[in-house]
C-alpha cells in the first residue's frame, strides 16, 4: 500500500477546494485515504469534551538521536525494509520512542504532527482499565463483585452473572454480531448509538450507550474464553464513573495528565448522553502516559507499582488462545485488564491496540516505550504486526546496550 | 426572571436521567434554561478546534478580594438591588475583575466554573478584529484595498467595492434579512451554512459559510451607517487567515493565547468546510486576553500601544448613531474593528460584545479589565445593559482609589 495521503491536501485553504473538504456532512471522513486526515483532526468533526493538562509547564523530554531512521527491517514475510518504507508502509502517522525516558526518536507523517491530537481509538480502553485498576487498589472497586451491584438496570442483561473482573478481562459471553459489512449487525446499532458514525439510530433503537447495553443478551459463558466485544467497556467505564462521580475525562485529567506534564489538553469524544467513549492525544503525551505506567510517576507515585506489576503478569494465555485470532496474528498474547500483552521470554510487554493501527507499548524489561499513530485502511490493528512488531523489536535490540 | 437554573441538574450523572439530558439530536441546546449548560459545555455538543495555550505555566493571578460582593447598585430603571441578585437578574455565569492586573473578584454560577470553558459568542469577533489591526500595523493587511483584492469570489457580491477598513468597522451595505422568527430569514440560511444551528440546509442553498458569502448582494451603500451584520466577520476572518495561511486558532493561539499565560486551551467552533467560527475560553482567560490588549503583554509587547490606542479611540458616533438602536441601549456608543466602544468622559471603553450577554470591558483610564458570562434568555447582549452596566460602573468607582 503506498502512502501519497499527503499530496491530497485535503483541507488545505480557506476555504478549501469543495472536492477536499472532508466532513460529517459529506460522510467521508471514514473513507480511506480522508480518514489520514480525519484521524489528527477529529475535534472539527465531532463533539468532544477536554482532558485538562492541569496548570503548569509540560515536562521537558531529553532528545537524543539513537539513529533509529538508519535501522533496516525483515517484516513477518521475511522482506527486508528501509525504515522509512516501513513507516509507509503499514500508514504511520506518528512513531516516537522513550528508551529510559529520554525521547530517543520522533517521526510525523501526513496531517500528524507533534502539536496535533491524534484518535487513539481503543487504546483509550487502557485508560480505563489502568482506573479501574487503580480503584481495586485503593478498595473502592471491588473485582469480584457482579455488573448489577453497581448498574442496577443491567439485571436482565448479559452482564446480570458477570463479574467486575470478567468484564476487565473481556471474558464475557453475549450475543454481538459484529460484522461491519451487514448494515443489520449489532455493531452498526452500538456505533450509532454512540454517536460513533455518521447518521442517527432507526426509530426504536438505542439512542445512546445506557440504552444500548440494555438490549444485550447472554450467549454462552462467562469467563471461559477471550472475546473482544466492544459494550464491555461501556460497562467498565459507567461503573469507575459511578463510584468515582467524576467523569471519565476529568479522571483521566487528575489522575494521568495533571501529573505526567502533558503538553496538550486530550479529549474524549461523547455519546449522545454527553458520555466520554474514545479519546485522541499527540503522540508525545502518548508517551509520557506510557512512561508514568512504567515508572509509576516521578513527582509523586500517581500508579501504583502493584498494578504495574499485575499488569505486566498479563492474563491467561489459555483463555486468550480460546479467541481463535489467525495465526500469525497475536499468537501466544494475553489480554488483562483492557491491556493486550505480549508474553516475551525477556520480559512482558503491555500494549495499549486500537483500530487502524494505534499503539501503545511498554516493554518495562527494556525500559522502553514506543507510541504509535496510524491511519492503515485496514481497520483490525494486528494486521499492521507483521511489520509493526518486528519494527518495535529491531528498536528494542538497537537500544538493548544504548 | 428568577434564576434556579442550577436546580435543574441538567446532564448529571452516568448516564443523566432521559428528561435531563440536552443533545443536539433533542435540539433542545439552545432552549432556555437548558443554554446555560449548553454555553458551559459546548464543545461537548458541536465540532471544535483547540486554541493552544503553548507548552508554559499559567501565568499566576494575584488575588485580593475587594469586597465587590458587598456592593449594591442601581439599575437603569432606578431599582436598588443587591450584588448577588443583580448577578442572577442577569442569568450570569461567570463576573469576575483585574484592577491593575490583581484579580480583584471572581464569581460562577450555574454550570461555569474556573475551569470551566464557556461559549463567548460574538466576542470572539474582537479576536479577529485584534488580529486585523496588528497585521494593519505590521503592513501585512491593506486597510483601504477592496475585499476583491483578498476575495477575488466576492466580485459579485455585496463587499465587491467595500473596503476592508469598511468590513471592520461593520459600514457595509447590504440585503442581510435578520429575523429569528422567519424561517425563510436569511438569517437561518446563514447559521445553517455556519453549521452554529441543528439541522443541515435544504437542497440548493450555500453548505458552508463560504459559499453563503458569495449569496450576498449589497444594499445601500458603503461607509453611511453602522450596520451589525454576522456575513462582514467571516469576510474579515477569510482574509486575515489567507494573509497569515494560518488558521484562526493557530493565529490567536500564537498571538495571544501563548503570550498571556494563558490556563486552558481555548477553542474554535468550525463550519462543515472546517472553519474557525465563534470561540470559547474560560473566565480567567478571557481576564488574560483582556489585560494583553490593556498593557501589551508583559513579556514581550504582543500588542502594540499604537494599536490599543486605536480602538480606545473608538470609531464615528455619528455613523453608529444611524443604526438607531432603541433607547436607553448603546446611546453615544462607537464601533472599531469589532469592538464595540463605549464613550465616557473619564475615558473610553473597549468592549467585546456577545449575545446572552457576554462581555470584556476593558477601561484602560481606570487600568480595569472585566469579564463576564451569561446565559440570558434575552438574545441580545445590549438587554443587559440596564442591569450590566451600573454593575461596571459602581464596580470601577469601587475600585477608584483602590
Amino acid at each position: 500500500m503506498s502512502n501519497n495521503k499527503t499530496s491530497e491536501q485535503w483541507m488545505r485553504g480557506f476555504p478549501p477546494p469543495e472536492d477536499r473538504i472532508i466532513s460529517v456532512d459529506k460522510n467521508n471522513h471514514y473513507n480511506w485515504p480522508e480518514l489520514c486526515w480525519t484521524f489528527s483532526n477529529t475535534q472539527q468533526l465531532v463533539p468532544t469534551k477536554s482532558i485538562w493538562r492541569g496548570p503548569g509547564a509540560a515536562s521537558k523530554l531529553e532528545v537524543q538521536d539513537a539513529g533509529i531512521d538508519k535501522l533496516t527491517i525483515t517484516d513477518q514475510e521475511g522482506k527486508s525494509l528501509g525504515w522509512q518504507e516501513a513507516l509507509k508502509t503499514i500508514d504511520t502517522d506518528g512513531f516516537a520512542v522513550l528508551k529510559r525516558g529520554v525521547l530517543v526518536y520522533e517521526n510525523y507523517q501526513g496531517y500528524c504532527g507533534p502539536h496535533k491530537t491524534h484518535l487513539v481509538m481503543s487504546c483509550a480502553k487502557s485508560f480505563v482499565g489502568t482506573l479501574a485498576e487503580l480503584m481495586i487498589d485503593e478498595g473502592t472497586l471491588d473485582e469480584n463483585a457482579l455488573v448489577p451491584h453497581y448498574m442496577p438496570e443491567l439485571t436482565d442483561t448479559a452482564w446480570h452473572d458477570a463479574t467486575v473482573r470478567q468484564v476487565m478481562d473481556m471474558l464475557i459471553g453475549m450475543q454481538f454480531h459484529e460484522d461491519y459489512l451487514d448494515p443489520g449487525s449489532d455493531v452498526w446499532k452500538y456505533l450509532r448509538a454512540g454517536g460513533m458514525v455518521a447518521g442517527r439510530p432507526e426509530a426504536g433503537h438505542p439512542t445512546h450507550l445506557a440504552e444500548y447495553l440494555m438490549t444485550v443478551k447472554k450467549q454462552g459463558e462467562h469467563g471461559k474464553a477471550f472475546a473482544y466485544r466492544e459494550p464491555n467497556i461501556n460497562v467498565l467505564s459507567f461503573i469507575i464513573q459511578r463510584i468515582a462521580n467524576k467523569d471519565l475525562q476529568e479522571l483521566v485529567s487528575e489522575r494521568f495528565w495533571q501529573h505526567m506534564g502533558a503538553e496538550h489538553d486530550g479529549w474524549y469524544m461523547v455519546d449522545p448522553a454527553g458520555m466520554s467513549t474514545t479519546a485522541g492525544c499527540t503522540l508525545r503525551d502518548f508517551l509520557r502516559f506510557g512512561e508514568l505506567i512504567r515508572t509509576g510517576g516521578k513527582k509523586r507515585q500517581a500508579v501504583s507499582p502493584a498494578v504495574t506489576a499485575r499488569l505486566v503478569k498479563g492474563g491467561s494465555r489459555e483463555l486468550f488462545a480460546r479467541a481463535q485470532y489467525p495465526k500469525p496474528y497475536l499468537q501466544g498474547w494475553s489480554y488483562k485488564s483492557q491491556w493486550w500483552i505480549r508474553h516475551k521470554e525477556d520480559g512482558n510487554a503491555i500494549t495499549a491496540r486500537g483500530a487502524h493501527g494505534q499503539l501503545l507499548y511498554i516493554d518495562p524489561g527494556h525500559e522502553l516505550v514506543i507510541a504509535r499513530f496510524g491511519s492503515s485502511g485496514l481497520p483490525p490493528g494486528y494486521l499492521n504486526d507483521p511489520v509493526l512488531l518486528p519494527m518495535i523489536d529491531a528498536v528494542a535490540a538497537h537500544l538493548e546496550t544504548y
